[in-house]
């Protein structure tokens, strides 16, 4: 299945997207929360589509929100791709570098990316995000993948002078509204023949920044599961995004390219779908 | 107000604290999370018990939890006191450090801290915590404390080599579950005469390690209610944790001490009342 949300911001309802149609199965569930996930949802909603129920479809004019609800939280994995460390200077991890993003930056697939008040390196980067599907604690990597709901696009942008020259941690750069862009849709881990194996393409104006694969990710879901959860709790409905290749605007030489208002930017992934943000200055 | 949650894990129901008496306000309340705080629910609250209703009282031995509900992200501020900076050998931040904790770290104030499997670090770190009333954006100053809801008495438990030594980022040693007891209670702005001026303290197996006022503090909340919302949008009921005072147990010369299965931590601060962990081994 490919889940999506669609409607106004912050009233979105569930939907599903078959073939290139929407449907609106707020009728069979509430939303894709983490009471859905831990109530095994999926697997309900899959029984109700089979028996082919009467389904009011969704107009493609009709914005998309982020395919999953507010998760409890959204953790990134930094520096998993070899190249884009070698692109930023960084040395390749001996074991994930985890962060948080804020759940407030999570928006739709193709909302205004806001450049934030005072930003001057906003850049982007594609990654493959996956959602949890039950709670995770001390899982087994053999186990892992039983953990995993399914899949999506997400571009995860960042504030560098906010990331990296404003002293600590990198919560700073990561979290600012709409700096989360997820979907268009989830789809079921069933829907992806090899996660290990997508390609995927970042534009910004028509011109390839991004143009890499999964294959080339240095920890692979089932050992980000298990080493997560070693640390923290993973609940149902909780995105894991896995790193970004390379070809972010930090990297560029010799002089770095960030992002302006008035910019496009457009990501795909294989099997993921793709998504477009047009960056627009912060007004209050 | 005195804000409590009392019962099961994950059933709290909310409660208030007047003198040394606990009484149930479900009747009144769903529950103190976002949409409380968003709904002006403290004003209604403070209303509804000021015609003196009828509330069931609750027993002393019944457990307290978290006084507010799983919020939507726990930001803690690192290096916030000047000694703390000098005893674990790090400078004086010139804006403020800030981190996020794993929101499942949250649990009650007396509830067992779970030492992590494999952890051989595991710290203490008594903190000031204030509660977000309103949804705060690029929030002035002068205008901070209009979105501040409550204070509350917090231990940001950290596993110091997850922290340190594991690369990367802090959020590895902040989140584990059971690291973030918060309480026993949630008082409103209105109960503290002067936070900038609480003394706390900390013990572990009766012997103190922290001792402390919060007038030592070098990002005091208004600035911080303004920093962080130049970097994210704050929701109400979100938890900002300000940092601790010097005697963690990684400061300690020339041996630094840690939590072991057995140990008792108890800590209060001036106001915010007491709590009291007890530390046990993690068991599947």
């Amino acid at each position: 299945m490919k889940l999506i949300r669609f409607g106004e911001a912050g009233k979105e309802k569930p939907g599903v997207l078959i073939g290139e149609k929407r449907w609106d199965v707020s009728s069979i569930v509430t939303d894709y929360n983490e009471a859905f996930f831990e109530e095994n949802g999926l697997e309900k909603l899959k029984k109700a589509l089979e028996s082919n129920p009467s389904l009011p479809e969704v107009a493609d004019t009709v914005r998309l929100g982020s395919p999953v609800a507010r998760p409890s939280k959204i953790i990134c994995i930094g520096l998993n791709y070899v190249d884009h460390c070698v692109e930023t200077g960084a040395p390749i991890p001996t074991e994930p570098i985890i962060f948080f993003k804020s759940t407030t930056a999570l928006c739709g697939p193709n909302d205004d990316l806001v450049i934030p008040k005072n930003s001057e390196k906003t850049d982007w980067e594609i990654e493959l995000a996956f959602v949890v599907g039950k709670k995770a604690s001390y899982v087994d990597e053999a186990d892992a993948m039983d953990y995993v709901a399914g899949y999506c696009l997400h571009n995860d942008y960042s504030e560098r002078a906010f990331q990296l020259e404003r002293g600590g941690q990198w919560a700073k750069g990561k979290g600012c509204d709409t700096f989360a862009p997820l979907g268009p849709f989830m789809a079921t881990t069933d829907e992806i023949a090899d996660v290990n194996n997508l390609s995927m393409w970042l534009t910004v104006n028509g011109k390839t920044y991004q143009n890499s694969n999964s294959l080339n990710l240095v920890f692979k879901i089932p050992y980000l599961v298990h080493y997560l959860s070693q640390f923290m709790t993973l609940l149902p409905g909780d995105v894991i995004s896995t790193g970004t290749p390379p070809g972010v605007g930090l990297g560029i030489k010799p002089n770095p390219v960030y992002i302006k208002a008035g910019d496009v930017i457009e990501l795909g992934m294989e099997g993921l779908g793709s998504s477009k943000q047009v960056a627009v200055a912060y007004k209050k």
